[in-house]
């Protein structure tokens, strides 16, 4: 869908300066607002994830519905996934290490979809083994983020097709081309796999209450493009006799390049891929990340900079500066013009560096753990 | 497609009376001419079925190719299959005796689908319980055929999604719905499974290439309305480097009511199954099987009956009565009177009932051997 004259979303393309009020609005979801929040501090001893407090997951599909279950004693389940087309990168972390903290929190089971599938049938350059590899090699960056391997099944498409896809047929038996059509975008020119695909996304969004043989409420957190496979999901899993899943939502991760879109693969200059090393790191950072600042440290001291378009500040708000007093110091000292752009990015090229050494070491030990995150649970 | 004004052939739909040498114009398929049947009795030691000299099979894709092949020594397998919609009927046992008689000749490997996904998708009121139900009923009168266990795969589509689906995908990502929509003539509120699925029936058409790493011709026997699934997979497999599979196709059994359409379980007075009893084969035959004959034994002792338009001649010919000679002279017979209508009922009768009491007792014993089939070979 188009958000405004210059954005696009959906869940293949993510471009132009978002506006996610009128995105809320368009798609018809419901802000997290303090009430939410409330509910959820009681539950977690009063804890909040910065990225609620921050708004980088802003906006919720029943999330006080699922929350009064919670706190009423009700089991529930986490359901996210990722589309392996390439590397895993820092945008993609966003999620999961939310979802993590949500697993944490709740000790709840988390049922990780890669759809290596989808990948292959988007895209025209990617064979079915490349992309099963890719999903393997994604793989190993969800295990190096600590998830519980008890709690936590990750199901790669083609692997967990005999699961999958006899469940996938009911759904798909409720969805007519036209709908496809309509949410999507889709003409006649798309292929049958691609048309059929929105019912395997749907599937881990019931699969625990097919296995338990009664419902399980569902939340999945997802970043807000992929939103409308699941409104799809939720007009069909209650004709099937299934809940609707809640779902908690996320903004993009902005691309080196600027705060407009998405950070994607395609372009590898405007993405830090986990297996990135050092020396790349404060290279990209150094030589793409859009900058805030001013033209000159004279008039930057003079002036400030505006951290609201400064990539490096946005990349400290949204995932590496957990502490709100320290990321405040942040921003006000680049308003103030005490902190420079070069400043800020080393900053961020500290951070990211430190996260991604201890990430690329647990990640070579996730090759070990591997197998127990991939068995049926 | 409409063959004429008033015929219809499609996979989920035939009716009319049906003018077999337009399909093959409009189909393009190839009449099975005395060449072919030179070649395959030449490898046989001379034995032709029954089938193939009635022209029952009568029309076939590179089968000319095919015997050729297998002349030089290469290996080639079968596949064929079955929707399970409902019971298993006279009419559906016609191209599995002669896929038996094919396997028994030269020794082949035979894939038969059963496609259970195929019926939940396209009928309103199954649900996937009672469609893979009835696959594994459907599968007990494989079985009582007598197909060799070592050298037969009967395949669920929903018990083996995870070998189906992911290669699948592969297909589908070649065939648009334009395709679709062309060859099998949904429209836009058809359910976005249905879209999907004739992916998932052309993979036993390359799966034996897949596990071997090399091409291995496959040839499919299939009764000519499920032809479009058959033209979409030779178009497409030669994309994916595979050979295009060859085919043989057969005509269809006419329901009890005439020699018009395609015998269904719709209709279950249009039908034998192959658990009926006796008794109710006899009444079946008795009151609804249409009759050439003349409305009185004085009239048709004096003017004869037609067996081209008579039911229970024309399954007698099809399948119950395969000695060519003793099938000449009960067409005379009738041709000139002296056998009457209830005469011919009463011959059919005999046949299917001594054929369905030996069945029977085969398909209990199936039970027994049944997994044997279901195994990945």
């Amino acid at each position: 869908m188009k958000d405004s004259e210059n954005s696009k979303v959906t869940p293949w393309e993510v471009s132009g300066r978002v506006d996610y009020d009128k995105i809320m609005t368009k798609f018809g979801t419901e802000p997290i607002d303090q009430n939410i929040m409330n509910s959820l501090s009681r539950l977690t001893g009063g804890d909040i994830h910065f990225m609620l407090r921050r708004g980088i997951f802003f906006t919720h599909r029943d999330l006080g519905w699922l929350l009064d279950q919670i706190k009423k004693g009700e089991n529930f389940y986490l359901y996210t996934g990722r589309g392996p087309s390439d590397h895993t990168h820092i945008g993609h972390l966003v999620p999961w290490v939310f979802t993590k903290w949500l697993q944490d929190k709740f000790h709840a089971k988390l049922i990780f979809q890669l759809t290596d599938d989808e990948k292959f049938l988007f895209n025209e350059n990617l064979d079915t083994e490349k992309t099963h590899s890719l999903a393997l090699d994604n793989a190993l960056d969800i295990v190096a983020l600590g998830f519980d391997p008890k709690l936590t099944e990750i199901m790669i498409d083609t692997d967990r097709s005999g699961l999958l896809y006899p469940q996938a047929i009911k759904i798909a038996k409720k969805i007519t081309f036209s709908t496809i059509k309509a949410t999507f975008g889709f003409d006649q020119s798309a292929n049958i796999g691609m048309i059929f695909y929105t019912s395997i996304q749907s599937v881990p969004a019931m699969i625990e209450s097919v296995r338990a043989g009664k419902n399980i409420p569902c939340l999945i957190p997802y970043g807000i493009d992929q939103d409308p496979h699941f409104r799809i999901a939720r007009d069909v899993l209650p004709r099937l006799g299934f809940l609707k899943p809640a779902s908690i939502m996320s903004i993009f991760i902005p691309p080196l390049s600027g705060v407009e879109g998405k950070m994607s693969s395609s372009d590898p200059n405007s993405a830090i891929f986990v297996t990135d090393s050092a020396s790349v790191v404060k290279r990209k950072i150094n030589k793409y990340a859009f900058s805030g600042g001013r033209t000159s440290v004279e008039e930057h001291r003079k002036l400030g900079g505006n951290p609201d378009i400064d990539v490096s500040y946005q990349w400290l708000r949204i995932m590496f500066e957990p502490d709100d007093a320290k990321l405040k110091k942040i921003r006000d000292d680049y308003i103030s013009g005490s902190l420079l752009s070069g400043e800020m990015k080393a900053l961020l090229i500290e951070r990211v560096n430190a996260f991604l050494k201890r990430h690329q070491e647990l990640r070579e030990r996730a090759k070990d753990t591997l197998h127990e995150f991939l068995a049926e649970h």
